[in-house]
């Protein structure tokens, strides 16, 4: 069946879509195996100018600068408390190329910024943050600055028997709390970088972060974590021009398969941005993923 | 509603259990937090007398042996080649008296034995071992001894909203292959032990397992994997006399809770055993667990 497609423009992107999932109905495939994965920064929801994570670990940071001078001078609280954020995408270029120095400080300030908190609460301030923070050109709380065709073709997929997931770079106590709302994904479907957490018996048992930096689902990481968390090769993968190397991971020979990459190529509704895109975009030709043109394949973005 | 309980014997256990999933129907618990999560050695199925992922690696390491005489006078090898099961209890006892030394031989064992194997390989190689592998005093196939009374009781949780998890020591690709036909439970919901993996691009994407051993799904790490996986407390958990942290890990106050510890105390019908019952049977009666004697609530074992 299709559902509601109505912010896809007709063409070859949404034609190569249906096609897809009336395959995968049209060859019976079995409803356990029907495995949708997508990309969450810059594939269901807008990344820029900075992920949503970024942006609540910088206002944690420039919150923890404000409370302490002598922080105000060492990276990575100087950079947030003066919203230096070519400091931070300097930090993210250099970390694609293979440059880790500048990660590796931002990551031990985000660590110590949330040692020792419940995850509950973690989960609490994250939710809040994503619920009341507005985006600073598109005007609307990042909580609902989803693609509406991505949220589109979620429904559709499910409603055709498909389970839905998300394989996120970002933090899975951080994109739970607004996963049903804002994808309409529930917690569990939510595969994302895990930060070291410790468990103790007290009060009925606590779950506390530590003060480290966590797993960064990203990269050849993707596959592992699909494989640890769902035990199946998905038919269906998502991700954008940042690349991405669970579009990679196959299926089985003889099952249906899509291969979706997202293009930012939209500058007058989101954003128009390349880094990694040439790339991405060279792999896609090599491999026959299928480009999602946001300017073109769109009808309407949010 | 009540599903076929037909296995549990009337009695205070299965009074409980009816109220419960009775009281979190009648609170009007929202279905996304109605979360049951059951060990599964001990718990779901037959552990002895030795845990089935312990003997699929003995028959493994057995079989290296018999191909390499001198790995013959070498543990793991050794006691894998002459069905030295004493040793592997001796282990395992170690183990949980804090001394780690034979399961570090034994992990390292492990590890050479499947390295660069694909995933998908070791998953027909245990989905085999398990329905091919006749219980040594119960002469039925491993996949097969699961006790009744649980698999009604996965049923009637499932029935009345719950989603069901299995949480297990064992690997995730050594259940996962058998989690459906076995338990009826979906790959997606085990969560159990992970062994260090990895990503290759090569012919769509391989995923082959390191010569490490991994990650014990056990002890502290149970509550913090059901965190990782769920994403939520768990309303009920079912462990078993082996002792299990993730009876301690309790749903937020105010929601309904049941725990219920698994005690093998029928050696006519499965087997009797006391490694570490009485601590577990302390800590039940302590922290107000319901125990589930074998003997006494099961009608039926298997």
């Amino acid at each position: 069946m299709t559902e509601n497609l109505a912010s896809w423009n007709d063409g070859p992107t949404k034609s190569a879509i249906v096609a897809f999932v009336d395959k995968v109905v049209a060859a019976d495939v079995p409803v356990e195996e029907r495995v949708a994965v997508f990309d969450a920064d810059g594939t269901l929801w807008c990344e820029q100018p900075v992920p949503a994570e970024a942006g609540f670990i910088l206002a944690k940071l420039a919150e923890m600068a404000e409370a302490s001078p002598e922080r105000r001078t060492r990276q990575p609280w100087k950079a947030a408390y003066e919203h230096d954020n070519a400091w931070l995408g300097k930090v993210i270029t250099d970390h694609y190329a293979g440059d880790d120095a500048g990660a590796k400080l931002l990551l031990s300030g985000i660590g110590t910024a949330f040692a020792d908190m419940d995850v509950e609460n973690f989960q609490t301030q994250s939710g809040t943050f994503l619920r009341d923070t507005m985006h600073p050109t598109l005007h609307q709380p990042l909580v609902g600055l989803t693609y509406a065709p991505m949220l589109e073709l979620l429904r559709h997929l499910e409603a055709n028997g498909f389970s839905t997931w998300i394989v996120s770079g970002s933090g899975s106590d951080f994109m739970r709390p607004v996963a049903q709302e804002a994808f309409g994904i529930p917690t569990e479907r939510v595969i994302a970088s895990l930060s070291p957490i410790e468990y103790t018996a007290a009060d009925g048992g606590r779950i506390t972060r530590k003060a480290q930096f966590g797993f960064l689902d990203d990269g050849p990481q993707k596959p592992v974590q699909i494989w640890n968390g769902v035990g199946r090769r998905p038919l269906l993968a998502v991700g954008n021009s940042n690349g991405d190397t669970m579009l990679e991971f196959e299926p089985h020979p003889g099952r249906p398969s899509l291969r979706l990459l997202v293009n930012h190529d939209d500058a007058a509704r989101e954003f128009a941005y390349g880094s990694g895109a040439e790339r991405a975009l060279a792999a896609a030709s090599e491999n026959g993923w299928t480009v999602v043109s946001m300017k073109n394949d769109f009808a309407r973005v949010f």
